[in-house]
Order: structure tokens, then sequence, then C-alpha cells
């Protein structure tokens, strides 16, 4: 930030009076420009006929990571709920309809100021397609998953997770909740 | 948003080529600067000695809402975790010291660009004090939680649903995870 949005004029960073951490501050105006974290909202898209689970990964156009696979999500939108990114973002990514279930991991990586949120969801049907962001879009059982390809930890993580929970499931136990924390050092699948 | 943060020139509010949102895009450098949703996350401190729980609020002693009860909570910042967050809201804005435990809701308020995160916590000692957001900090019985006057519907909602639980889990039911979305017409508590 060089500039303020508010009124045009050069920004200092500093602490600003009451706060105990920087800010860009407007010289001019005075406004402070808080910078947050964002969310990054997706699901997990289960294809289970006859018993033989399969998950719905998108092979990315687009960078970062460009060519590897990740489950569909991408960063919420004002205006909008999570279940609304996590189902809008699975529409535009794989061009698939999914009827959301519950929230099952929640990922903090604070390096990069990101919040990830993956819902468990239920394919509805088998027309999906590759959105504009895709290069392409495949169901994959357990034993199929390009591990190594996967484009985000967060993404290998919670496929994890899930797995994990769906052979427990498979003996009664409830899908769990998980959260995880990704620092730096960790940050290779 | 009224000038590019990033060199200080005109925006304009359109739609990108290959998007399907208004956004403010620079006129000159074509920067478009997304808006997206923050977060806002804190905690429900529990003291719960000889069975008679009691949770700690805080009194507003800033807008919006001044002089109402609240949860300690607030925004997420940058470089945190959303643990980070709700432990270091509880101790500027209720100078309690916690052991943060699973996270309780998620609650969405779309149309102030916001979601709530509240963690349950115990609390580790009675030396609190009012931060300098705050009017008054004081621990309150179910019996005696000032339902007319708090903050927030995330807050009223989160309290009800905590209450509700904590009496099942004397029966020894696990504390369960709880979502909701607030849109505008339910905005009142």
């Amino acid at each position: 930030m060089n500039f303020c949005s508010d009124c045009g004029q050069s920004v200092s960073h500093i602490v600003p009076p009451d706060d105990n951490r920087l800010r860009y501050v407007c010289d001019h105006c005075g406004t402070i420009h808080y910078q947050n974290p964002k969310m990054v909202v997706g699901s997990i898209p289960l294809w289970d006929e006859g018993g033989h689970a399969q998950v719905l990964l998108c092979r990315r156009a687009i960078e970062p990571r460009k060519g590897y696979w990740t489950l569909p999500a991408g960063f919420m939108e004002n205006n909008e709920t999570t279940t609304d990114a996590a189902s809008r973002e699975t529409e535009e990514e794989a061009g698939a309809r999914v009827e959301l279930q519950e929230l099952f991991t929640l990922m903090n990586v604070p390096h990069v100021h990101q919040v990830h949120l993956f819902y468990r969801a239920r394919l509805l049907d088998l027309d999906f397609a590759a959105g504009i962001e895709s290069l392409e879009v495949k169901l994959f059982k357990e034993s199929e998953i390009p591990w190594a390809d996967i484009a985000f930890p967060t993404v290998s993580h919670t496929l994890k997770f899930f797995f994990a929970d769906l052979a427990q499931h498979k003996d009664g136990k409830p899908f769990g909740f998980h959260s995880l924390d990704l620092k730096k050092s960790l940050h290779t699948s």
C-alpha cells in the first residue's frame, strides 16, 4: 500500500495511537487502513456408489500451482456466507452441483494471512466439467489420489483426514471436525 | 474506495474481464482491488466452580453498541491463527487468561461482510480486568445474563447454544459445534 484509497495522498507505515501494530495510516486524512486475513472456502465432493468412494478434484489452470490438483475452493466474497462460497466455488471450478454437509476442516495459514475451510459435500450428479480456472476435473478413489501433485498442504491434510474419517464412518463413527495450523516450516505436502 | 492504493490514481467500479462481480479497478495501472469478508474471533470464558457455571462478559466502552455486553472478541489480524486471535482478544478486552478448547460457533453475517467464530475456553484465574475497549468485565450465571443488553446477535446465539449444551454436558453429552447464518431481517437479539 502506497497511497490512501480514500483521499489519494501518501500513507505511512506506523503504529497508530492506542494500537500496538503497524498499520498504513494516511498522512493527509488520517484514515487507518486495516489489513486482515482472507477466507478460502471449498468443498470435498463425494461420489459414493456401491461403497466405492470417490472425491472430485480439479487440476489448476492458473497460478499459483498451475497444473497441480486441488479440491474446489476459492476466496470468499463479500455478501455471501461460507456455504454460499463453498457451493459457488464448486460450481465455478468443477462445474459440479453438490449438497453441502458439515464443516470438516478449519486450517490456519498465518504466513499468507489465510484461513481455509472445507465442507463435506455429496456430489449430486456426474455432469461436472472444468471451469475457466481448471484444466480438468476428475473423480479419484483414495488409492488414486495424486498425493505428490496436490496443489496446497491444506488440501492434502483435508483429504487425509477425510479418507481416515470415511473408513471409520463405515464402522458407524460420525465424521469429525478437524482444525490445524500450518506454519511455514510445515509448508510442504 | 476512491483511489488506487498502489499508484494513487482514480479507480472505477466495474466488472473486470473474466469476472462476474463489481470490483474497484485502477484506471491507470489496472490493479484490481478485491474486498473480502473479515473474521471476528472470540472466546466463551467459563468459570465453573462447584457446578456453578459462570461466563465472562465485557461491557463495551466503544461504538458500535457502546454500553452493551459482549463476549470478548474482535477482528483477526494478519500473521495470527484463529486461536491466537481468540486468546489475544480475551486478554485485551477482558484482561483474562484462558485455556482455549474447541471451536463452538461459526456465524455468518453476510450483510456486514463478517464471519464470527467463538471458541469454548476455561478461565484460568479470577484476576481479570477491563481492557481499554471495555467499561467493566463480570462473571454471569445463566440466570443473570442481561439478554436485552447483549451487543450483537452472534453473541446472544452463542450464549444460548452454550448454556443449552452445558446443561446436556452435565448428562454426559459432548459439546456441539453450531453454525448459523444471520440475515439482516433476523438482526435483532
